[in-house]
């Protein structure tokens, strides 16, 4: 199962950056391979200041070694060794009306002292951040998300959609981070659900990531837009780093366990701007955004 | 003592913020009082798009209440009420050779479930966040800072700095967020000092911090910069926010125990880059501060 999924994600990221180059026509990603000193390693790729993205990373890892005491302290185990892979994306267009992605596909292994496999689970998502709402986008992101969904298990969509807005809450600002999406980890083997069904139900998410968010980039990247409400953009990027900085899991996890800072890191937007109390005018487009953050929505109905 | 600091601390905002505007000569701070629902308020003054300071804040608040959960774990109690009082300051100039600088001074009380007083301490420091290092500037702030440390204790400064550059560590990073300066806390009645030359200490301690501070400002802030400096001070202002957001035990206190979320985060910079991979080119003077960070340096000859 790892070489396969690793297999999968080598493939899926070649993908994806060929796709995301076409769409953005003026620049290509820079790819890095990285090793870890304690095992494993990584190719990360990044995108900049092109037409389209003004900063994004699409980059797959591999590591293995033994288990972090933070980890061990989660997952209540004495001691161990652990292998995860996985893809993780991040993408900040430049102009306001095109939203930020975010999506991760994982796998991870977990062995005892004696070095017999004790347990493995798939996690993963994928997740929208606009700045401006247009809600058909909203609605063609989730439909694909439930698409995929649906064919793997009858109840995924809801409990996946509703573990999203869970999970990228902004505690401290009590909002959303963004619009949601999908958010699932610790997908084992069950009686249900076989290794492979999981295995399956993650590449068909993976798969239909370009479809879930290509079309609203095409649709939106030609809109114009003003300073103010490029200003407004840097300013909800900021509620973006609050949030990988202050709650993001993932992110706290990769800085307190030695993890590549760079590629960790590459998911803070380019340019971000903090003001003293700003809030948007009434019954503007802004507010409107921050009103649906405060209560996340069910964008299809059932 | 309550009473007697949070008077102190009263009049310092006052001379700190019409020393700043004076200084300033372009924009001045704008006040807003606040209450917090479960007991105190705090009076909020924040100056930004001055002529020198892009953004900033000159901060007091008293709050008192159950001790909250992240508190009794962090002293080890089970139950108590507490009081706590502090000035707490950040300015980040427009100019990148003008340092940001961060200060705080507070004044905490605990008491029993009885409300009888247990415990009570001081604690804060200041310290200094160039982007570019000119060593006469971190030479004046430690003088000022080991100056106002000896009249009260012969090894308060460098006990009190070496806490600074401890306690200031970008650990994810490996390097300090600034050359540091004092930081001391717990600073309770002993043998050796009651809590009055506790309250004389901190006292002194605020007191110098204009004459540590501005100084340097006027020196700096008519200095000519280009745009390369301008985006290398705003790359630098990210680990600001890493540091802050990730590491600072006040910024996530606060965060954490429904604090005012904009009086917290007025600590932020106004505006901010994140590159992939930025490193300042070899021999240059971005790299000069960044290897000074990596390795705290004693600025004065004891």
């Amino acid at each position: 199962m790892k070489k396969q999924f690793y297999t999968y994600i080598q493939n899926l990221q070649d993908t994806i950056t060929s796709k995301l180059e076409e769409l953005d026509g003026g620049a290509t990603f820079v790819e890095d391979l990285w090793k870890r000193p304690e095992g494993g390693g990584g190719r990360t790729r990044v995108i900049s200041e092109g037409n389209v993205f003004e900063k994004g990373g699409v980059n797959i890892s591999e590591v293995e070694g033994e288990l972090p005491q933070v980890l061990r302290d989660n997952l209540e185990v004495k001691e161990g060794h652990f292998f995860a892979c996985g893809l993780s994306l991040v993408l900040h267009p430049k102009n306001p009306m095109v939203p930020t992605v975010h999506a991760n596909w994982r796998y991870f292994e977990m062995y005892d002292e004696h070095g017999e496999l004790v347990t493995q689970w798939f996690g993963g998502g994928q997740d929208l951040t606009p700045y401006y709402l247009f809600d058909e986008d909203a609605v063609h992101f989730h439909t694909i998300c439930r698409n995929a969904c649906d064919k793997h298990g009858a109840d995924f969509y809801s409990m996946y959609k509703k573990r999203c807005d869970t999970y990228f809450w902004n505690a401290h600002r009590n909002e959303a981070r963004g619009i949601g999406g999908l958010f699932f980890d610790y997908l084992k083997e069950t009686e249900e659900f076989s290794l492979q069904d999981r295995y399956d139900f993650v590449i068909e998410i993976g798969n239909s990531f370009l479809e879930s968010y290509l079309p609203i980039v095409a649709k939106r990247k030609e809109l114009s837009f003003t300073d103010t409400q490029r200003e407004w953009q840097e300013v909800r990027r900021g509620r973006y780093v609050e949030f990988n900085l202050v709650h993001d899991k993932g992110t706290l996890f990769g800085l307190k366990t030695n993890g590549r800072i760079e590629s960790i890191l590459m998911s803070l937007p380019p340019k971000v701007q903090w003001h003293y109390c700003h809030e948007p005018a009434e019954d503007s487009e802004e507010a409107r955004l921050v009103s649906v953050l405060k209560e996340p929505k069910n964008w299809l109905s059932f």
